[in-house]
Order: C-alpha cells, then sequence, then structure tokens
C-alpha cells in the first residue's frame, strides 16, 4: 500500500510518500510544496501551487490513499482562516480524483511515531528518519507528512488484525462456532 | 462578459452567473451547491461536493471570470476553520483549470448592488431581482452569488472608465499631446 501524507500550510506544505507491507515501512519520497514565491495578496494563485503542487505529487507516484493533518485553530483567527483555506485546498486536490483522505491529529501523528504526544518537531525528524531508515534527517515540514503516511500505515495494520479478530474470522475454529451457536 | 459568482459555505454554497455587456446586465443561472445530504464528519468527502458541483457550474455555463465572497472569521474558531475549507475547495475548482478569480468583502457587494453596505439579505435579495429583472425573488445564498457577480462587473466598468482616462488614450487628443510634451 503506498500512502501519501500531507501536511497542510499555506506557505509550505509539506509531503511525504512511503510503502506499506505490514510493518515493514519503505521510504518512497518526501518534500514541500512552496507558495512563498507567490504575492502574498494573490490568495487564488497560492491555493492553486498547493493544488497543482499536490497533483503533481500525485501523478509522480501514483499513492493508493493518502493521510492529511487535522489542523486546529490559531490564535490569530485570520492565520485559522487562511490555514483553513491552505487545507482545503490540499484535500480537494486528494479527492478531485478519488483518492480516499484519512484525517490524523497532530498528536495521534506524534504517538504513533515517537509514542508519546509531547514529541517536539526535532523528535518527530529523528524518530521518522530511524523508522525509515534514512541516510539523514527530513526536513520538519517533510518529516510530518512521513510521520502522518506512517500513522495511516499503523492505522491500517490495527484495522486488519481487528478484522482478523471478527466473527467471520474465528467461524473457522469449533470453540467460536460452538461458543455463538451456529 | 460572462461572470460567475460564488458564496462560499460548507453546507451551502450559492452560484450565480451573469451576462454584463457594459453597463446592461442579464441573468443568466443561479442556485446552491448543498452538501447536507452527506454525513458531517466527512469533511473531505463535502469538499469533494463543493469541487465537483462547481466544476459542473463552470462546465455547464462557461464562464470567464468568477468573483467569489471574502470570508469573514466567526465568533466560532472552528466555525471559522470549516469556512476556510469550503472556501479552499470552492476557489480551487475556479482556480484548478485558470479561471481567474476576484475578491469581494460582503460590504463591497452590498454596497454595489443596494448602494449602502448595512443592507441586510432580504433587500439584497430585492435589489438582485430588480437589477437582473427576476421573475421572483432568488433565495438568499443565490442572491448573494449573483450579488458578487454583479460587484465585479460595476468594478470591470469602472476599470474601463479608468482606463480610458490613461495616458495612452488620452494621446489621441492634441491637448494631451501637448500637455504630456509628447
Amino acid at each position: 500500500m503506498r500512502i501519501l501524507g500531507i501536511d497542510p500550510g499555506l506557505q509550505t506544505t509539506g509531503f511525504g510518500v512511503i510503502d506499506a507491507d505490514g510493518s515493514a515501512l519503505d521510504y518512497v519520497a518526501s518534500g514541500t510544496i512552496q507558495t512563498t514565491h507567490l504575492p502574498r495578496g494573490d490568495l487564488p494563485g497560492r491555493l492553486k501551487a498547493l493544488f497543482d503542487g499536490i497533483a503533481e505529487v500525485r501523478r509522480r507516484y501514483e499513492p493508493e490513499t493518502a493521510a492529511v493533518e487535522i489542523v486546529f485553530v490559531n490564535a490569530n483567527p485570520q492565520s485559522t482562516l487562511l490555514l483553513g483555506q491552505a487545507r482545503g485546498a490540499c484535500v480537494t486536490s486528494l479527492v478531485a480524483c478519488g483518492l480516499a483522505v484519512s484525517e490524523y491529529t497532530a498528536l495521534q501523528m506524534k504517538r504513533a511515531v515517537a509514542g508519546h504526544g509531547r514529541a517536539g518537531k526535532p523528535e518527530v525528524q529523528q524518530m521518522v528518519m530511524r523508522l525509515l531508515r534514512l541516510p539523514g534527517l527530513p526536513g520538519p515540514d517533510a518529516a510530518d507528512a512521513l510521520g502522518l503516511a506512517i500513522t495511516h500505515a499503523h492505522a491500517g495494520q490495527a484495522l486488519s488484525r481487528l478484522a482478523a479478530a471478527t466473527p467471520l474470522a474465528a467461524r473457522n475454529t469449533g470453540r467460536y462456532r460452538a461458543g455463538r451457536g451456529l
């Protein structure tokens, strides 16, 4: 399963692509989409740059699913509004062509990657480097995006384990069959 | 010039299409894109519905330019974040295929349509009905969207008048030519 992680931001959006096969994770690619070369006032142009940048990542790496960070309200309401619009552009770029989008909070990502929710950016970068056996530290935005992809891979494993424990799978054992009266 | 006006909202996005030829305005179409049939928690699905809905309006009426309302922060920061994402989905649906997007505040729209910024929804609906010679009141969201298209038409007229008064145009008159030492 190839997973694309996205850490949305109006100035810088991080992306990270990994291959997950059971518990085995392999790095594919990561980087950032920048809009800082565009005039600050040209919001439609900056949203288009995010949309097009993610579409390009999608075309190049052909992920099968995507994981996007759930953003939170900022102390500055105007920043909240801008971040919301950036995230809207990122998510539509994924769903516009039918890619499934799962959503995770930064807290969930930190727990999945570092084992606790208080991890700072450097710890997330370190743990992502270790988990994916990278030769060097990824940038903070790319690390967050790779962390989201890893979070989704872990969630997928947990779901598989859950599916394996359902009555449907349990029917193959006589004990369960008898116990459920089938 | 065919203008598409968009009043973005996560539950209901209004759209309105008009043809503007100088000061003559003609109604083409209007309506709303709804996402209320989708689960509230399925934000990616609701953003896709907005993106696809606007893409459909674009294909059907082939506007040459678009005018989108500048949204403002809400008392509830979570609502601000959701509205921002809805607007991001709407704007990217327009710019993704190269349509130019102009942005106007609700205040600018009310001034253009009703002549003052304190106009309520019913007054905007009444004035839009009169300006476009509609047989009945448009709904409030469609009226706002038509109002934005009218605002853009007025802004275009103002720009044309400005262009007609520039030195380039003025060169055709001997008085200006002499005055500017050309």
